[in-house]
């Protein structure tokens, strides 16, 4: 069984379904920047209050495969890993329908730190980083 | 303190924030579907299952005030009460932002039950509605 | 024949639609909001810069009345007239679909100016709203 | 000066910025779904309808490279070009600001297409392909 760091549970919103009676594709990236946020948060940081202090993470790359479709109804978790290449944060996102866990999504996002407006190389989530590697 | 028949909490998303910082407008009335949607569920019922048997409830009208402004790591409890008005289903639902039970929305929200394509009296809802009196 | 001061013609999204096929009714209010910012942009003013310089117009109330629901494919007239009550602007807008111009829905917006975090009289709609009149 | 068979030209909504102030991630993805569908209509068929026959287009896999943000107030061209690789269409997407034509995003989606739950090896846009080598 893979392992995460953050796992976050979230219930299918019926308005997320589309007409074809699944939830819509643009909706896992929101699930899964949601989880991203989630996981800030559970580190002490938050992502508007990062905005106002002139930080700001920026995604500049996601690719998202969609394996099984989610409908209303569906609870699922969606877990992630994250690790750092060069100035990038790259998180691994998986959402897994409940109780199953067969894989609905898979999801690679690159992001980036942009501080007064310039790209950084991403120190500002060194010391958030290693929080992890502690615990 | 007001008393409500079904209460669910909600964790701001950050995607549901414009560019004021605050949640936009339109996402409190999705707040309120998802709500209502899972006060059906408390029920026994489900909105996909119910179109997929041909019913249909349809929003007639909703009026929303808005009062506090939710913001980025906020969570609230959005929170109903229903009852029944000639073939109408009025639910009045209040959005409480955490945790100073704060008013952040107020909404009455009509619903109208299409079955097969035909406007009903709203018959379905009664033996749903009957089991809340009942408890 | 109805008279409007400002029309915006919109096609519907499909990801606007959602399991039942029709247009989730939270769109219905984003269409309006996407008016009104348009209609503003047609006097000069961009409510992203308003925004920047410190002055936030605020929706305090919405009341839609949902008449007929828009598809996909569907194409419409967003349509809007506007006055000023009290500090209050009230924003009457119509969804019209086209081609047989049928009301899909009817909203009575009504917005609040908050400068540097004050609510205002609203006159800094004044000098906006005088355009419209010499017109 | 790149070539695209379709382009559509589209204007930034307010609520699709977030409290970063730029348009949202996710909405790229949002505004892909539907310069496809549109694509689909100049060629004479449409989603809905598709959907309706028992034909599901279903997004696969999205990769999208984000590189210039989009703002309030700012218009775009969604580009696509298309060609099939085995069963799936392969689509190219490009968002260009205007009128600087700078590169907001790029996209590659791949689409499989199922008929009555039964994935296929996409025969049928291979008419709807045919028409365009044609034109």
């Amino acid at each position: 069984m893979k392992k995460y760091i953050f796992e976050l549970t979230i219930k299918v919103r019926d308005y997320e379904c589309d007409l074809q009676g699944v939830v819509n594709n643009s909706n896992y990236q929101r699930y899964m920047e949601h989880t991203r946020h989630e996981f800030l948060e559970s580190l002490g940081e938050n992502f508007g209050a990062m905005h106002a202090k002139g930080v700001d993470a920026f995604v500049s790359r996601v690719d998202i495969q969609f394996k099984n479709s989610l409908r209303s109804g569906d609870t699922f978790i969606s877990c992630l890993n994250v690790k750092k290449e060069g100035p990038k944060l790259i998180f691994d996102q998986d959402i897994l329908r409940c109780p199953d866990n067969k894989l609905a999504a898979r999801g690679r996002v690159e992001i980036v730190v942009v501080e007064d407006g310039k790209l950084t190389r991403g120190e500002y989530f060194d010391s958030i980083l290693n929080q992890i590697k502690k615990e």
